[in-house]
């Protein structure tokens, strides 16, 4: 795993987001603090100079418009063109039908390399009955010890059908290019508690991607592991008084300090 | 006041937000720490879709625009047909034309079971004379013990006459339903030198009365207790070397921890 | 500098803010932290209201659009009608056509106190060869000792040609009238892994240079050694297990707390 994050760090990947605009600092600064860089455009008269000149593409559908849809579809095809990474994130999908419906253009219009979201994202977009719930996954739909063969299955069929490499957080996170799975544990349930814990997975897991072009999946599985283990570091620090807001900022500053050996050691998965 | 805040950790609020870009990641960070859910989206095509399926609904004009006052309309009305509590955040009204008469509109438009602003935006929207200083209540309107009678009998007419409640922060809080007005004293002056503290008790209150619908005085006059009793708690933590900053995270981590006890014996509060 | 400073404090103006979603609650927190007071508002049919009640007006096109566009337009001539300082922040101007173009017509129609960049913005502007990555400047532009006197000398005739203070902000920062410029040295490195300290930069500049009309120059100047300090302040604060998020929190918190006689004895600058 160490390889991939130390590339970002050599690398410095610039990485276009197309974003949401309650999580995008957020965004912005673990970009930052994992050793890339972000820039923020989203206007269709420069969506396609500006991600011309970056490593890789972030597209989030967390807010939305009828101005930001045309951009992500211009950035997206000119990304493609270029030979960048993009990544979708789904939010919401499943909670409207606008969301569903423009995650699933996108998919057509655009070659993603990856696509992360949560399990009732995915359900969503694979037609399956999901249990949406906002932005969040459903408890319902939650992947558990139990239920995980038929989430995994779920997620490789996802990731075989749509040729992209499907990334899936919660409890588990499961990371499949349709043919092999990254099963990850790790992480803490307060990461739910706050916002933009997905929103910043997967801006951080672009800029892997982008600095490690040739190995998607494991580039992919890597920043998710990273996540994982900052998330466990950032818990630790927590003291009594501290909350969700405090945690937040452990969590990007475990980022900040994460290093290749820290991650090898602390990374908790199996290929399947 | 505990029951209040107890309904919102049992029941989780999925609250919908249309608010402003500058405070919403607060925003979305306090209904997480209160217990609820946060789920931002302002494009009309989909509100009606996002706010079905929510507990409850917090407009905010702050940012306000051409293109999200209508989907503000969409989305309040769509709530009323489904009987989710919906708040007013009046930001700026008073500073300019379009803020005065768009929150005018709404509140012809869509029936909120609450109004939360600071006393120079309810003077604006009164149509009395208001010394309203951009987006922050001036000094002139400000209530005070001197003033507190006649700045009771504003609130009380206010919301007598607009039938919703209405709840004003400030030094002394004033939270009524034009029968009765909780008079609440609590915080601390730093609270004005962070941005988003209105917009952050304009969600929370959204999520307590989302939760309490058969309760909207108590639960509006409870979250106005809760915020007060953790800027104080927040206060206190403060080291020589903090600022702003570091109290916005302190009162977000107090809201986290708050529990019911805590509320019910710090809530300072009469009942006029 | 210690007057420039104390100046904000007792006006405390009222700023207003064009700006990008992604710093714009920084920008918040670090007016008022410097004793300055936020507003932002980008309709079109408000923006020329809202900065006729303000003290100066900050404009920074980090996220245009074909909407904001046309406010910045309306909000810079009146302001300039109501005689209040107006400061440019050309965010990512060479990164785009859209950013080079929309700065120089905002310079046409609108007469700026300061130009708050980074040199790579600057030398777009100024029609050189510039080596934009993205909105940070590229490290072959950066003003080092070694090219102190070429960069000094375009700054200055930047600002002599545009009849501007042109404010560039780097590890040297030049902040120059056409006639005179302040080399100031501070600061620390780690001011370019957070997202928003050219944003913050700008913000905190406009309040200055609202405070003190008659003394652009010296007040922007002012601005930039208070920063740079705060950047050190913060720096110090910093344990083993920091990042970058608790450093943004570090230097808003010491803007918070910093006084006229630290700055005075902190500035570290030359006037050229």
């Amino acid at each position: 795993m160490r390889e991939y994050l130390e590339r970002v760090r050599e690398t410095s990947p610039l990485i276009h987001n197309i974003t949401n605009y309650v999580t995008v600092n957020d965004c912005a600064n673990i970009l930052l603090a994992c050793g890339g860089s972000p820039i923020m455009a989203d206007d269709s008269r420069e969506v396609e100079d500006i991600t011309s000149i970056c490593a890789g593409l972030n597209i989030n559908i967390g807010t939305l418009n009828q101005h930001t849809i045309p951009a992500m579809l211009l950035a997206g095809k000119r990304a493609n063109l270029c030979g960048h990474p993009v990544l979708l994130d789904p939010v919401g999908a499943g909670a409207s039908a606008l969301r569903t419906d423009t995650a699933r253009r996108l998919m057509e219009g655009i070659t993603f390399s990856a696509v992360r979201g949560n399990i009732s994202e995915i359900k969503a977009l694979a037609g399956e009955e999901s249990a949406a719930r906002g932005v969040d996954a459903d408890a319902v739909d939650a992947v558990t010890e139990e239920n995980l063969e038929q989430a995994e299955a779920l997620v490789r069929a996802f990731a075989g059908r749509n040729h992209t490499v499907a990334a899936v957080s919660g409890a588990i996170d499961l990371v499949s290019d349709g043919e092999r799975t990254y099963v990850i544990r790790g992480g803490h349930p307060i990461m739910s508690r706050i916002t933009g814990s997905g929103c910043m997975l997967s801006a951080m897991t672009a800029a892997y991607i982008a600095s490690n072009p040739e190995h998607i999946l494991e580039a992919a599985a890597a920043a998710f592991c990273a996540m994982g283990l900052c998330g466990e570091i950032a818990w630790r620090r927590m003291k009594p008084e501290d909350g969700n807001s405090s945690f937040r900022n452990y969590l990007i500053d475990a980022v900040y300090n994460l290093d290749g050996e820290t991650l090898e050691k602390g990374a908790n998965y199996e290929v399947w």
